[in-house]
């Protein structure tokens, strides 16, 4: 018989998202008129921009005109979409990132997973604590980490604690790492970075030849005009750093699909022959090799989000999602909860009261109050006693959830 | 420093189309007048079915209505385009397929390489030669294969020769085998199965514990009643099979990008620990985790491939391309060609004459013609001689690319 990735029997058999459903559904089953506000998957809720959408109309006209039909496009993406990322969200900051640099791909999560093709199996990898559970479960499938403990820790992993203490952003480990996943604003906990935080994890990379993979989706949420947007802000960063960047949450795509990875050329990486190798050539490569590009309607979409007038719309949806953020963690902070996050970010990380465990906290809160949101274990051992609420849903959701908490815990 | 997958670096270095192209671009250099005539890579020409751009103009304006938009979808695709697929390619030719074990995603060729994620690193693996790249340098990625030979054959494959003399179909291997690539309608040799050859196939697999990669991307141009259009349409293919398929060259979704795969749930791989696993739910998991699904807007694309009107425009387009194939068969037999295929698909497989190599008979096609078809040589160390000529380009540009080589060539 054909063998099997024996890794995937590592993985946890309870994903996060499908057992919060799950509970979810068995609630509804014994409560069927419950009106239930969803506050856990952080999914856009918002119409797409109208410059998107006559973008991709467009293109759609362009799919019935034999002469402006497009068959297979660049594997890359197309070069216009390229460069307009590159002038709006790298040139302008100041970063020296050219369009070449940038592939288009059709999801964060795919590129996140993905990238872990062109590397080594003998790599250590460090990733905080909480985390998006994506960049573990990819690492485990990977063959790159041991057997879970009851923690829900894979061995192999160096987990990287974050918590109020230390605000959120990880200390720099005192050994050598190859690989470390950062995001920034941070999901599951809505911190962000400081230029001088992120230095010190650039200087730490160069010193020590590590790589950070650099998760900056969230970053159109930052407010705080102090805040780096991308690590290629930061000098040095592109002898060290891949970014991923998306079109899901800011401009609401996440059911459209567009997203980016940006490999600078200047990225080296060992071959087993001691050999340096440019690690753009090899994505270039497994791009060419196993993906064949995003559809071309989508990319005229992303594409209008640089327009004038899709500027204008991504930056009113951002300010919406921003306003919900900032009356969840008014209504959660004036009901006597600790609460972080949500200024910079679309999440807002709250403190399950009464010492609550973050599944407990999740009980109560769709018990009473019909409220779901997110444990916090589910992203880490870390995030046990913390629970994640989204700001993405309408604003007469989010008001009414937190009407109901309000009431629940004042 | 980080290291590397080495496995990329057994990877040949020239890749057939970028070698190609820089041919023809070296070419036009000299000579810019040259109005030169692509037959070469498999991309379609013609517009997209009306029904399918109405269909994804709809979808566009969904996404600006807060009470229509979609965010994430499914993982898998959404249901009301898997249970089309399931009734319409499926079961209405008896194959005992559900819509469960259907996954949408955007491309064949994707899927084909991320296939390989669920599988162990100790399988023996065969492939046709010629064959499709993409089979071969997934695997090269994947580690499953050693170093490539002078031939470009590389170690640890077992390669299958087909020819003129077993009519492009292999030989049933006389010995183990775990994973097989087959390809009906054949790219390159444009070769079909028959129902008993396929049932050799199936037998074969189940008496061995095998899997069959079946890749039917072509089943569209199927033309011939008696000859199966899917793997399942065989007797025991549920328990040896997976299926491959695409919107690509029916309904020239090439830039469009939508394909499946079918995983039937009755299919078992063997883990490290000796426990039958079911490989749908490791497909399952893979998708979940590396992958957020295909846009909405080009899934709701695909479905209306299945309406009254898509289908009888996916049946004008392949009418379209299948009568250029004839042309293209037609012209290159009267001016003394020994031609292949064409018929059941839309490559034509020509030998080239006088005993010319794949790439001068390349040369001289494109320097006395002005006409770009793919060497055979370019798909494997016995497609040396041979030639691809595609059936996708308008029917003046196929009939004017005949009428040259018939002048040069008569």
């Amino acid at each position: 018989m054909v063998t099997i990735n024996s890794n995937y029997l590592k993985l946890k058999a309870g994903y996060l998202f499908p057992e919060i459903a799950r509970r979810v559904n068995a609630y509804l089953v014994e409560n069927p008129d419950a009106t239930i506000i969803k506050l856990g998957i952080g999914d856009v809720t918002e119409p797409l921009p109208a410059a998107c959408r006559e973008a991709m109309t467009a293109a759609v006209a362009d799919m019935g005109d034999r002469d402006r039909f497009k068959g297979y496009g660049p594997e890359q993406g197309y070069i216009w979409l390229r460069e307009a990322i590159a002038t709006h969200d790298f040139q302008a900051r100041g970063c020296d990132i050219d369009a070449s640099e940038i592939f288009i791909s059709d999801g964060s999560k795919c590129d996140c997973g993905n990238i872990l093709d062109i590397f080594g199996d003998d790599n250590s990898i460090a990733v905080t604590d909480p985390v998006y559970p994506v960049y573990v479960d990819t690492n485990v499938m990977a063959g790159n980490t041991g057997e879970v403990n009851e923690r829900g820790e894979y061995g192999g992993l160096v987990y990287l604690p974050i918590s109020a203490e230390n605000n959120f952003t990880a200390a720099i480990p005192d050994r050598k790492v190859d690989l470390i996943y950062l995001c920034f604003p941070n999901n599951p906990t809505g911190a962000t970075a400081t230029e001088e935080h992120l230095q010190a994890w650039v200087d730490y990379a160069r010193g020590h030849g590590s790589l950070i993979l650099f998760d900056a989706a969230y970053e159109a949420f930052i407010t705080d005009p102090s805040l780096p947007h991308s690590i290629y802000e930061i000098e040095g960063a592109r002898d060290c750093a891949i970014e991923f960047r998306s079109f899901s949450k800011n401009a609401g795509f996440t059911g459209t699909r567009c997203a980016l990875t940006v490999v600078p050329k200047s990225l080296q990486g060992k071959a087993a022959d001691g050999s340096d190798v440019s690690l753009w050539s090899l994505w270039n490569r497994r791009q060419s090799t196993k993906f064949n590009g995003v559809s071309y309607i989508v990319q005229r979409g992303a594409e209008a989000v640089y327009s004038e007038a899709g500027q204008t719309e991504v930056k009113a949806l951002v300010a919406f999602y921003l306003e919900n953020a900032r009356i969840i963690g008014e209504h959660l902070a004036a009901s006597g909860f600790k609460v972080y996050g949500g200024i910079n970010a679309p999440y807002v990380w709250v403190q399950a009261p009464n010492g609550l465990s973050s599944w407990d906290f999740f009980d109560k809160l769709l018990h009473h109050c019909h409220v779901v949101g997110t444990p916090g274990a589910g992203f880490g051992a870390a995030g046990e006693g913390y629970f994640r609420i989204s700001a993405f849903n309408s604003r007469a959701n989010v008001e009414a959830a937190m009407g109901r908490i309000s009431q629940q815990f004042s």
